[in-house]
């Protein structure tokens, strides 16, 4: 604890570096960083939303494979996405930060920290998201560790939840599948450092949150229930159904594959499709007489299936595959990077 | 990336644990966990403040030293103190919560981990706090990582900053100063695992944050300013008169020593008081014509010194110490355990 002046002198020089190189003027941010707490005023007649989530270095993204900013931009790319997926817009981000010192003591370290940053700082600036707050402190490993917290606001009582899927309903899904998995995979196999740009080609590095088309969904009033696809799609209709307690059906020849998916062999794009995670697209639900556009906020919208009265608990969801069979589709979404 | 199941089962476990060991219910939160995000509604006319702190092992807290209760607790206490520091009131905590799986494996394992989310019950309890929501992770490293987020609110305009303080006021401290420090040096010299049960006359095990007293300042219109006493008095007010450019006068022989730190020697107990950090007490400035009762929701408030108007930027604070002599005080402030 009586701990060194070269810690506190990194920890406090990260924390003004990160206040000087964020913008912080946003009109529901009242105080920013350098207080005890950051204070927000939501919009009048809005509730707020919570979501946090690790960026952990060796679980969910390699200093080895992934740019920098690549990282940076997944790590506030996951917090948004939950946003999105329930409609709501961001009003700020509060990063809790822990770096090795190691890393602070030398110049390429710096230049990944800023990297990382210049990710956070690109994304945010697209989506208006301002960082508020947060923590840093010296990591106790020789890890970069992360926590992405974001608060927005939806109207009261209008955000989309994973619980409201109705039996009749259909299901759609914003954008394409299994290219973030596709991506990864030529990553892994590869095995070094990509050095890649940020572009929304690039399902994996550069994940785009789907906050327009969530927000439209809201304010539209197209859809009864929603989640983003994190998990993989197997994984993250399964709670859908399970929170709704109702049963699913998705037609494999309606999924709409990423152009990175189709140039794998047809199995390996079905199951990139199916459990690939990461493609921080959107699965909502709307009822059959709902006309549901062909694209909402500049994305694709395609119908994969449709929701059903649960007579048993399992299967939750059932695949007519390519061949016309019926099977029972059980969760196989994976969970973020393992180191071994 | 392609996990192992034993992760899925160890991560969704844990979450599960968490969501059945925590009660939920609370009229500010409309959807805890189980979904994207939660969603809070806070009280009318009141603005949100939001505050995340780490709680990692090796730098806040050490496995062989500290009880798991004691480390859960300090968790949620550093996060709630920042709430009391601006005088709000606790709407939610989420938690972002990364175990090695090797410790979840164990039995022993689980116990730690149970022990570290029942310190946290206890306080949250203690204090109308519900856990709406967070993260999970196998942790990248042999270590556990937490990352606890309060939201909490105030009434519009009216939390208290660090940025208010005005020449002219007093300064004012709640509780007692040096216990944390006397009682954290006592464990280091021991250098063996603590078997300490909850209580509040154990400053470093089982602070507590005085929500109360800051709600009261605010509700009573008592004070100009606030910080909460994390990283030592020294610190924490050069951080008030930087943030109000202001200067400041302390009286050493004004200040409320815990009796932890009268056991030590007088230059120790100065030394704790001043420079030692986790007290996480309040400190508050007030006008003179204020009149500031001597306990505030039953803790002692005791007066310490005085704001200046600052002619220069150094020294932000001078320290009439016991000899009667004035000396410039640095902040001396320290950050945290660290494992070397």
């Amino acid at each position: 604890m009586p701990s060194a002046t070269p810690s506190i002198t990194g920890e406090l020089a990260l924390i003004e570096h990160i206040r000087r190189s964020f913008p912080s003027r946003h009109p529901a941010v009242a105080l920013g960083i350098g207080d005890d707490c950051a204070i927000l005023r939501p919009p009048r007649g809005h509730e707020i939303l919570v979501t946090t989530d690790f960026s952990l270095e060796g679980r969910h993204f390699r200093r080895d494979l992934h740019p920098a900013a690549s990282a940076g931009h997944r790590c506030l790319a996951r917090g948004l996405s939950d946003l999105a997926a329930m409609g709501a817009n961001p009003l700020a981000a509060f990063l809790s930060l822990a770096v090795p010192s190691s890393l602070l003591r030398a110049r390429q370290g710096r230049l990944w920290v800023e990297g990382f940053l210049s990710g956070i700082r690109g994304l945010a600036g697209q989506h208006g998201t301002v960082l508020a707050g947060g923590d840093t402190s010296e990591s106790p490993a020789d890890l970069i560790l992360a926590d992405i917290v974001l608060v927005g606001s939806a109207p009261r009582g209008r955000a989309l939840r994973r619980s409201t899927a109705r039996p009749g309903d259909r299901i759609y899904v914003t954008g394409f599948l299994g290219g973030a998995h596709a991506e990864l995979n030529a990553l892994l196999a590869s095995n070094r450092l990509a050095r890649i740009a940020e572009h929304p080609n690039h399902p994996h590095f550069f994940p785009q949150p789907r906050l327009a088309a969530g927000s439209a969904l809201v304010r539209r009033r197209i859809a009864d229930a929603a989640i983003d696809l994190s998990d993989g799609l197997s994984t993250d209709l399964t709670h859908v159904c399970e929170a709704s307690g109702v049963r699913a059906e998705i037609d494999a020849a309606a999924l709409p594959l990423h152009p990175l998916a189709t140039k794998l062999s047809p199995d390996e794009a079905m199951h990139a499709a199916l459990h690939g995670g990461e493609d921080y697209e959107l699965l909502f639900t709307a009822p059959a007489a709902t006309r549901v556009p062909r694209s909402i906020a500049g994305v694709p919208i395609t119908r994969i299936g449709s929701i059903h009265r649960a007579s048993s608990p399992k299967p939750r969801i059932t695949l007519l595959d390519l061949q016309g069979h019926r099977l029972p589709l059980s969760p196989g979404g994976w969970e973020h990077l393992t180191t071994r």
